[in-house]
Order: C-alpha cells, then structure tokens, then sequence
C-alpha cells in the first residue's frame, strides 16, 4: 500500500506507508530531546529511567480516532498534546512529578507523514510543561488513529496521593474549569469548528504547577476525566464518605452559558458530567489556607446510606462518561 | 449500544456494552493479584510500584487485531498471553526484571465479557512467569480489539544491556526457536488452525529465564520481534559492527520443513524473516561458556562497507517485518 497524494494547494503529501515503520520512527524520535533523567532514550528494546525516590509512579491511557478526537476538528499536534495531557494528569494527580512518557501509535498507511511528525511535537510540547520526556514506543498500522500513551513519574520522596484519604471535615477544592472540553465538543459536533471552547476539547490546558503543589496539602485528590460528579463519586467511594457540592461555588467558564443557549444545552450539565479537561479535585483538611475555589465538603456517610456525592441543585441523570454507554 | 445474544448451545453471552466500563474494569481486577512490590495497584489515578535500583526499565507494545492476531485463531487468553509477552521480553532484552505491566484495552461494545475477561488471565499468567504484576490499565470503547501493554523492570543494580555493546570477537547466541511464529501465522492463514505451530503464533513460548541468565554475560543484546536477520541487524547497527551467521548453525525446529513443503513456503525464509517468536539474540565474549547455541559471529566491518549481518546462504530480500510495507 502507497497512499501519496498531491494536496489542493499542489504539496505533495507523503504517507507513512510510503515512508515506512522505521523512517517514521527516525523521523519521531528525532523531535524528542531527552531530559538528564533519561538514562537510556529511545531506540533499544525499553528505556531506562531514572527513579530516585526508589518508587514509580505510572498510568496508561488510550485514545482511538473516531472515540476521543476526529482528524476532521483535531490537529496532529492538538492529538499529541491532549494524548499526553490526559497522561501526566494523572500522574500529577497523585502527587508525582512526571519524568517520562511512552507512546504507542497505530496509524494507518495514508496518514500523511507531516501529521505523525506534529503529533510527535505535540507529545513533546506537552511533556516540556512539566520536564518530562518521550523516552520510547511503538509503531504499527492500524485502521484509525491509535494514540497509547503511558507516563511514569517520581514521588520525590513524598506519599502518593490516592483517592481514598478523604475525611469527614475536609474540604472540597478544584483547579480547572470543568465543562469546557464536553462544551467545545457538542460545539464541534454542532458545526462550529472556531471558538474558544472548541480550543478546549481539542487541547485542555492543565495548570500542572498547581496540581503539584495541591498535592502536598491534599489527603485524597483525582483527576477529573470522566466527569467532576463521576470522579468525585469514585475519591467518595474510595475514602467512604459523603462529598457535598455546592452549585455556587463551582468555576463556570463565562463563555458556557452563551454557547448552551446557542445549543439548547444545559451549561450545568457540562460542568458536572463533561470529563476531559483534566480539572484536579482535591480534599484538603479545613485548616489549609489555598489560594484555590472551594466547591464543597465532606461529611460523614449519614446512616444506611452510600458513599457518594451530593448537589445542592439537580444534576443529569447519568453524570459522568462512561465508555459503551451513550 | 447493547450487543448481548445467545450463542449456538444456548450460553447467553454478555458484552463489555451491557456490563459497562465500570463493570469491565472490576471483572478485570478481581482477576490481578499483586506482587508485594506494587505499592499501590489498580484502581487509583496511577500505580506506585517498588524501583529499589533507582532506575526503572520500560517499554510499550502495541497489538491491534486484523494486524497482530484475529479472534477467529486467537483466543482472549491466548491475546493475552501473547501481549504481555511481547512486552516482558523486552525488559528481559535489556537485563531487567520484569515487576510490572499496564494494558490499555481497546474493545468494541459487542465483544462477549468472557472475551474480555480471559484476556486478563492470559496478562496474568503470562507476567506470573517473571513475578511481574498488571498494576494498571485503561478500556476504552474501539472498533477492533487494541491491546496497549507497558511492562516496567528493575535492573537490581546491574548495568542495562543494549544493543550497542557488541565488539568484533564476540559470539552471537540464540535462545528460543525462531520462525515457529510465522510458520504457524502462514498455517493459519491456509486454514490450518490445529498444529504445534500455529500454538507458536497464538502464545509464543519464551524462556524468560535464560533470558535474565545470558543478560548477565551479554556484550549486546536484543529481542527478536521483527525477524533475527532485521534484529541482528539493528544490534549491529547500533554496535558499528559486522554479524556473520552460520546457517547451519540456527536451531530450527523439525516441525518447520514439513510445515513448509506442505505450504510451498521456505523454512529458512521463516527462520530468518519471522518476527514474533521473542527469541533471545545476543553477543558474548568468545571466552564465555553459556549452553546456548552459537549462530555466528561478530567482526569489524569491512573497509567501505555498512554495519550489518551476513549469512552464508542466500535468504530473503525483504527479511524482517516492517509494517506499512507488505
């Protein structure tokens, strides 16, 4: 197969198949410098990294053409650095300082050479945002675009931040501004392709500095990707209490409201159910003084109920993405 | 989307859309002990797993159905086997130890939860061979099964082997039975579905532990996943060196001249082209005495020429598998 093609504007595009698995990867890997840290880069059977803290930290994450992004809305670079934002998220959202990053890539053979190769600067743009590198991966053809990434990060010598330290007294924190990625989707979906909020779907901004240094004040924190009522449902379960939202208190991006009345959408409804802008929610004890907007509480689970999350204003039904149900 | 049904002898099949994201992913990790070293396992934004060396080895593999393996040959376990596989040999390849595996799951919504759920025993029982655990994943909804695996391993203070270290004097050595994989691969795609061989392509059988044993003596080392000639040439290309192979000299299983005398294929071809055994390929100081086959040896390369592999009989053109290019 040898899908080359002459552009409208008279550019001749080369395809990976024409380029192959090995030129492709010579071409990607020769985008991604390598931090200090990596001991071995790409190239070998793995990469070695450096683990200082004699722990690592690490998460995997999938994104498939078609579910996640369209070629149609989504640049090769906007692809690179939401695949890796969603990747050093979590990492950051257990306290950790993301060190490196693998990517699996499937491709199909006409996929233009120039989008690969600005997905490979996306993956490394993103990654520069908090020091990390693309220290290895895997090509191979596929029928749609298939973006596998997995980040490792280093405690620094502190305790993982896991979901489940939450207590009844805490409080409710959240960086980001949740709705906009889900907004910016039903945005695209709907034809407009240029807005601010369609910039949100295609590349979440992540205040990863900020996250960082939540995580040191946090008991339980969580990386908001399948929606704020559904991950701090799961941070709840796990800690075994009860978190009560406050409607008022949530950040609403002003440019929701005007773009749900254009859609005859609900801007709430993003807010609390939208996943994928990679918002870090956190519970912190009530004498911590953070300059972050509190959005809630913890209390106790009241007798004979669940673990779970409470609004003081009605929420969608089925908050929260969940993949194979629509 | 809800795709369950009633197969031929009645069994009512669930799918992965019925039981849900949330259902697959607690179905999958009651299926995963964990070792000791796994600090913190799946179920959290990320996993914390034991780096005692202070360095962590890592590598990614991506397998796509229709590209990798077909259901129609393969089953989940057998998928599940052969994925972890070809991620722990490459930690192995390097001299670590395997302690831990990552799996992004691509499934489509009809896809029988059983389906699903042998591929996590497969990942288990696989990385049970090396004490390595599945620590983490991600499942996402896809139109062909994706299987996105990251092993991590611990090098206990030794240095990583790569391919760059083989000199002219060494011994190259073998372990594991190249071209089984491709021959069975051929085999099935002839009809052929119940053969010692074709269990080859389905899980390749690897000796993980001969493996870490020749690392420790290894000049350079590699596994073989694109076919031993591709391979060997990658390790001499990285080493600036010239590999010369004896033909004679390559364990070939006895299976493989009937297999291809009924299929009108070359063995040899096989042998030296077929990817996907994860053979053990290694340089060694010529003083070393290991119990694994000598295949050939390394020498300068010749004034004029490029690093590379030579054998004394004619083999394919086109040796060692490259995607894009068929």
């Amino acid at each position: 197969m040898n899908a080359d093609g002459i552009r409208p504007d008279g550019v001749r595009v080369i395809s990976v198949s024409r380029e192959g698995e090995f030129g492709l990867i010579a071409r990607v890997v020769a985008r991604l410098p390598q931090q200090p840290e990596v001991l071995l880069g790409p190239g070998d059977d793995a990469a070695v990294v450096t683990a200082a803290d004699g722990r690592v930290v690490a998460s995997t994450d999938l994104l498939v053409e078609g579910r996640h992004f369209s070629r149609d809305w989504s640049s090769g670079y906007d692809v690179g650095r939401r695949a890796a934002a969603a990747n050093l998220a979590d990492i950051v959202a257990m306290g950790a300082r993301p060190t490196a990053l693998l990517v699996g890539l499937g491709v199909p053979g006409d996929l233009p050479i120039e989008w690969a190769e600005a997905l490979a600067d996306g993956l490394r743009d993103e990654a520069a945002l908090v020091g990390a590198s693309i220290v290895g991966g895997d090509v191979t053809a596929a029928d749609v675009v298939v973006v596998a990434g997995t980040a490792l990060g280093d405690l620094q010598g502190r305790d993982p931040v896991t979901r489940s330290g939450a207590r009844p007294g805490d409080v409710v924190v959240l960086i980001g501004w949740p709705g906009r990625a889900a907004a910016g989707l039903d945005l695209l979906r709907s034809g407009t392709l240029d807005h601010p909020l369609t910039q949100a779907h295609r590349r979440p901004t992540i205040d990863y500095a900020s996250g960082l240094s939540l995580a040191t004040a946090a008991t339980a924190m969580i990386d908001v990707s399948d929606g704020l009522l559904a991950d701090l449902g799961h941070l709840a379960k796990a800690s075994g209490v009860r978190i009560e939202l406050t409607a008022a208190d949530l950040p609403i991006d002003p440019a929701l409201e005007p773009a749900a009345a254009a859609l005859g959408a609900d801007a709430f409804d993003w807010v609390v159910a939208g996943g994928d802008d990679h918002c870090f929610a956190a519970t912190v004890p009530p004498e911590s003084h953070l300059a972050i907007p509190r959005i809630g509480r913890v209390v106790a689970v009241p007798g004979g109920e669940e673990p779970g999350v409470a609004v003081d204003r009605p929420v969608p039904k089925a908050a929260g993405h969940e993949h194979f149900r629509s």
